[in-house]
């Protein structure tokens, strides 16, 4: 089903306000789902929205909660999340780091107890406007496994990086893994096979049956390197948030549990140099115009397909799958 | 040539002393030589040392210079390496940084002008063993092609990562190149072709063709991220420190140009957390004793086959093409 954004946007803040979320909060964390789906990650989307509403109604969630800051060094933020919801104890991270790094440059926050923060890219983009660079990662449940190995260790981690430039911001956002558990699970749905190499069964078979790898567990990207990275940003989330390593994460996937991850937020101010940030925008410029493999595919630099998408989006409305559209609104009737 | 470690530390640093490098300097820029040949990176090893010796010689490289330290906000040092030797440099830099970061929690070193800092793992390790979490990358000559793209737009921009456990650090140091240009050329020497996807020729087709690769382009690692990652990291070395972008790099492969790239060393205090880094090796332990894809190849983490080539190269020597060790000993003999 087509949907226009300002109605879904209103839709999904509704829903949130109902569940006793003020009405700040529920704007952010709408249009952490709305940006999600206009850039075509429903992942991070409105497919979110119900298990969310089912947390701040059963305590898992706490619609109130923005996180209590601690700094045990001048550049160093802890946060306890209080169960608050992920977009609002990570923006409010966000202001306190951004002024900070007026002052020292370079600060980072640590926080944990809080729930999903969704698209990584939406705090990248948010720094790298105010002219900051940003690194942005999180651990969560254990879904991919380690190169070489056959058992789900890690995380599907992901990063993202934002820069300033001299046009739009430049923002990265990957997940560690090859990809993401939902690729496998619409497979499955359209009883397509996966490509070799995506994943393994329960026992550790390669599998190219999607059915057998919602059981199993998924590559990471890039080899032994992606492997390497997103190890190392399960160590790094864990020492500095306190967070739970990937085995024992429980709680940005269901309703059941407290989301016990651990998320950080890295911001380093290069100072105001309209040279600098306009000399990487030549430089992008300059790689999107150099000799592509295939002509009619030109060279892309990372967020150019995301803010295709978004465009066409906003023009064209937003594709909700009808069963998720019927469930939105079967919520709503229900308030009244 | 088999030759022992403690020989060849002595020679590289007898022939740095007689170009005027300072005892301890030499000894440092020696370490580094050194250590990547103990860990079976010979083309950060005394391959190297040659060309060092020009650039010295020909004021290049300046033999006592340290770079010029300047701190614009508390967590953020800007270096003017002053053409100084790279490890010099780099450990100057770190030393301020960790002294800084015990107040701080976190600080970052943006250096330019400095020559080749060698293997990012080497500045890594030495945070880490100091209990101190490290983040190390730099930027390089254009020689690997974005994702898509066909022309060398990008440097190898490795990163390292260093994190204390409760046992050895954790240290994982990658290019975000598919393979190195030293493997290219080993393959050309052998007279192997390459396999498919590592390169592209001149212009631009897919080759295997170690000829026609060297003078082409290499891959990114892991498709469109490990282009991303790559990319994110040249754009923030190239903002921070102020370098050449990877098209106008020079200097690191050559010895007729000043080393225009740029390094950054980012530091983290997690602080004094005994259970929290005990808590790191445990999971790494059980990482290493999860399921092998072959149960001939146990899973491991980074650094362990480091660890490994170190161990039986301190044992057995390590092992240097005679073409290298003669031209390293003819020119000790022309000290004489």
């Amino acid at each position: 089903m087509l949907c226009q954004e300002p109605l879904l946007r209103a839709l999904a803040t509704e829903l949130l306000e109902s569940r006793g979320v003020p009405a700040s909060a529920a704007r952010l964390q709408s249009d952490l789902l709305i940006e999600a789906e206009l850039r075509g990650l429903p992942s991070h989307g409105l497919q979110r929205l119900p298990r969310l509403l089912s947390r701040v109604a059963n305590g898992l969630a706490d619609p109130v909660a923005s996180g209590r800051h601690r700094w045990p060094r001048v550049g160093m933020l802890e946060v306890d999340g209080q169960r608050g919801l992920g977009p609002v104890v990570m923006m409010s991270a966000l202001e306190a780091l951004a002024t900070t790094v007026t002052a020292t440059g370079i600060a980072v926050a640590a926080i944990r107890d809080a729930n999903h923060i969704g698209m990584l890219a939406y705090y990248a983009e948010q720094a790298a406007t105010r002219g900051l660079i940003a690194l942005v990662t999180c651990n969560s449940e254990a879904l991919v496994h380690p190169f070489g190995g056959t058992q789900a260790m890690l995380g599907t981690n992901p990063l993202a990086i934002g820069l300033p430039t001299g046009g739009a911001p430049f923002v990265l956002d990957m997940a560690t893994s090859l990809v993401p558990m939902g690729r496998i699970h619409a497979h499955a749905l359209r009883k397509e096979p996966l490509p070799e190499g995506w994943a393994v069964d329960a026992q550790g078979r390669p599998t190219t049956d999607p059915e057998a790898a919602k059981a199993g567990t998924i590559a990471p990207f890039g080899g032994a390197k992606g492997y390497g990275l997103g190890l190392a940003l399960e160590l790094m989330v864990a020492l500095l948030a306190g967070s739970a390593l990937a085995p024992e994460v429980r709680g940005t996937l269901d309703d059941t549990h407290v989301a016990n991850k651990g998320d950080l937020l890295l911001l380093i101010d290069p100072g105001r140099d309209a040279a600098g940030t306009r000399r990487l925008s030549l430089y992008l410029d300059a790689l999107r115009a150099s000799r592509p493999a295939d002509p009619r595919h030109p060279v892309e630099a990372p967020g150019d397909g995301m803010r295709r998408r978004r465009a066409a989006a906003l023009r064209d409305g937003i594709d909700v799958p009808d069963a998720l559209f019927d469930e939105l609104h079967g919520l709503r009737a229900a308030l009244a």
